[in-house]
């Protein structure tokens, strides 16, 4: 694994959810949480698809979900999903038909919501095929496209504020309706979302959700936009339920290359401690007290550290004389001064060099550092 | 102002605290949430240090601090303020004089810890001095600047794993430190921050702070980073913060372009519907069932949008079939096609045009609705 859970203490609990398992890749049940993402190439153009799979999973990408709209795209799975690293989730919206030709290629998991499929013969046909494949179910319910609200005879229509008033517990509702399919078919290898681009709206219906069905949580917030402001709403909306504890399961969805949307997951996971990949970077702000362009500075850092892969902590402080103190809880760092600076390990001094060489002689102190941990 | 005040029920409600002004800006008391940042600039350059100040005034930054390291610095101040169309808010560290020449120079607020002043009789000069001119006082505890740990002789000093888990009741502590010395003097326009690169520490000590004193907060993450892993963790950090109804004001820490602090600040806020400025975008992910250039489509409005100060919804959707109805929240929206998209407003298609003419279309729809708006 690429990727290592951090013990906390003070971190809030998390909710233990009933495991399921997307091929070898377990979600929920105390396991670390999961990053998924979504390719954004044509389904039918497996090789293009291939591509992307494989730039996710060396991004960090546990769970791939391709979209399956059509006969073409489905009869592309055999080869996507012969040629994956990652379990394959096949998205399919109506069609029952392409959720038995995705079972037969292979998937690793459904993303589908039974209630969708309307005719109880096809669902039971597709739950008991996932079933026999030992495949889960991803129901996933948004704001967007809930169903209307029914309005008896006689009764006035709700107001938008009304509507708007009941919305978690209608995202809920919905949800649950598809829960009750399956459970119905005496299935229970199942993950819910409940997603809106509003972010209380999200944690609300989210926090509804968790206190009612045992199932693995799936987060995220969608149609979040621009990889800007996509970022901050996903971090924001995210990061909120992940630290009242609940998701098993992460997607951030942005409209871009979904690369990206891995990237920004792991970053949100590891500002609450709960998963690590490579080097964490603390840099302090600029301020009128800084005497060294700590902008180049961080930004060589950042790039000198992009090769090493251990959860390591490396400060790029502006001030020799408070640097080193204010980050001691970093492994190793720079302080920068007037045409001086210092590199520091865990806030004691180790050497003090001219500026130029401040970025090399950190970079030799960390490999020294990493190179007698492994012999260790 | 530019920024309005959401109301919004289901919102968690806000801690109310005692409310201070910095010049005209009201933090705290249940005001809306006040964006701040902090110039890079060397404050001894007035003319480059009030460029920064209007650029940050211009991306809606509504209190800027300036760092006072020695006498120069002091010198330029009153030429900063007088040029300033926002408060200034002097950071002093230790020296009491520059302190005093500050407040001689007009300055909005102070920053500083008047622990740190030590001796007794200045420190009264000060907060005396802030009295009579009507400056609040904000006090910054940071966990990277925390006094050592006394250890009581023939006592065994605190392991790292204890010092650790009592991280968030010291950094509370030292702030009471420095707030008992200003009540002891009479003082209660004083703003309290407690900050760490460490989110779940920053959050306790929040919360536990939160609990103990009436005064507003001013939150953030220290050292956050380089702008995009450090946006991410702010807006993960203060999000969660804010959620809890926590923070008076807020700054966002980059090691960059402190512009770019003040636009996250925003984008926070309006993620959680507390504040808005401008347009949002609603965007959904490409994926394999998109048949248009959603990312350039996308680019194309939030670049068309810029100009438009009004706080409007506009969604961008890649599928007609469901992306108006996904997006009905939205004002405005175009969905893509095959070579012809649509334009709508709140889920009602009001045209559909040639693909390469979407934008145009949408743009025309906005402004007659606005123009609309602006006649009523």
């Amino acid at each position: 694994m690429h990727a290592n859970v951090m013990e906390r203490p003070g971190q809030p609990p998390r909710r233990i959810s009933r495991p399921v398992r997307f091929g070898e890749v377990t979600i929920g049940g105390g396991a670390p949480i999961v990053v998924q993402s979504m390719c954004s190439s044509d389904t039918r153009d497996a090789p293009a698809t291939g591509a992307q799979i494989a730039a996710l999973a060396e991004a960090g990408c546990e769970v791939v979900r391709v979209a399956v709209p059509n006969r073409e795209a489905a009869a592309a799975l055999p080869e996507i999903v012969r040629g994956s690293p990652l379990p394959v989730v096949a998205d399919i919206h109506f069609d029952h038909r392409l959720a038995l030709l995705a079972l037969q290629a292979g998937v690793h998991g459904l993303r589908l919501n039974p209630g969708n499929i309307r005719d109880p013969t096809k669902v039971r046909e597709v739950v008991r095929g996932a079933a026999a494949h030992g495949v889960p179910i991803r129901i996933g319910v948004n704001a967007g496209s809930l169903p209307p609200v029914e309005v008896p005879e006689g009764r006035l229509p709700p107001t938008v504020e009304e509507l708007r008033a009941t919305l978690p517990e209608r995202l809920v509702e919905a949800a649950l309706g598809h829960v009750r399919i399956l459970e119905g078919l005496d299935f229970h290898d199942t993950i819910i979302s409940l997603k809106a681009f509003d972010v209380p709206l999200t944690i609300a219906a989210n926090r509804l959700l968790a206190a009612q069905v045992p199932y693995p949580l799936h987060v995220g917030i969608t149609e979040a936009g621009l990889p800007w402001a996509g970022t901050i709403r996903s971090a924001v909306g995210i990061g909120i339920l992940l630290f009242e504890g609940l998701g098993d399961t992460v997607r951030v969805s942005l409209t871009g290359d979904p690369v990206e949307e891995v990237r920004v997951a792991y970053e949100i996971l590891r500002a609450l401690d709960l998963r690590r990949r490579g080097p964490t970077m603390i840099s302090c702000p600029t301020c009128g007290r800084t005497e060294v362009d700590l902008v180049r500075l961080a930004r060589q850092v950042e790039e000198h550290l992009r090769g090493i892969e251990d959860p390591i902590t490396v400060a790029v402080m502006g001030c020799v004389v408070n640097g080193p103190g204010e980050a001691r809880e970093a492994d190793y760092g720079i302080a920068g001064g007037k045409g001086k600076g210092a590199v520091f390990r865990h806030g004691e001094v180790v050497a003090t060099v001219p500026e130029e060489e401040l970025v090399e002689a950190l970079m030799a102190e960390i490999e020294r550092g990493l190179a007698f941990k492994r012999l260790r």
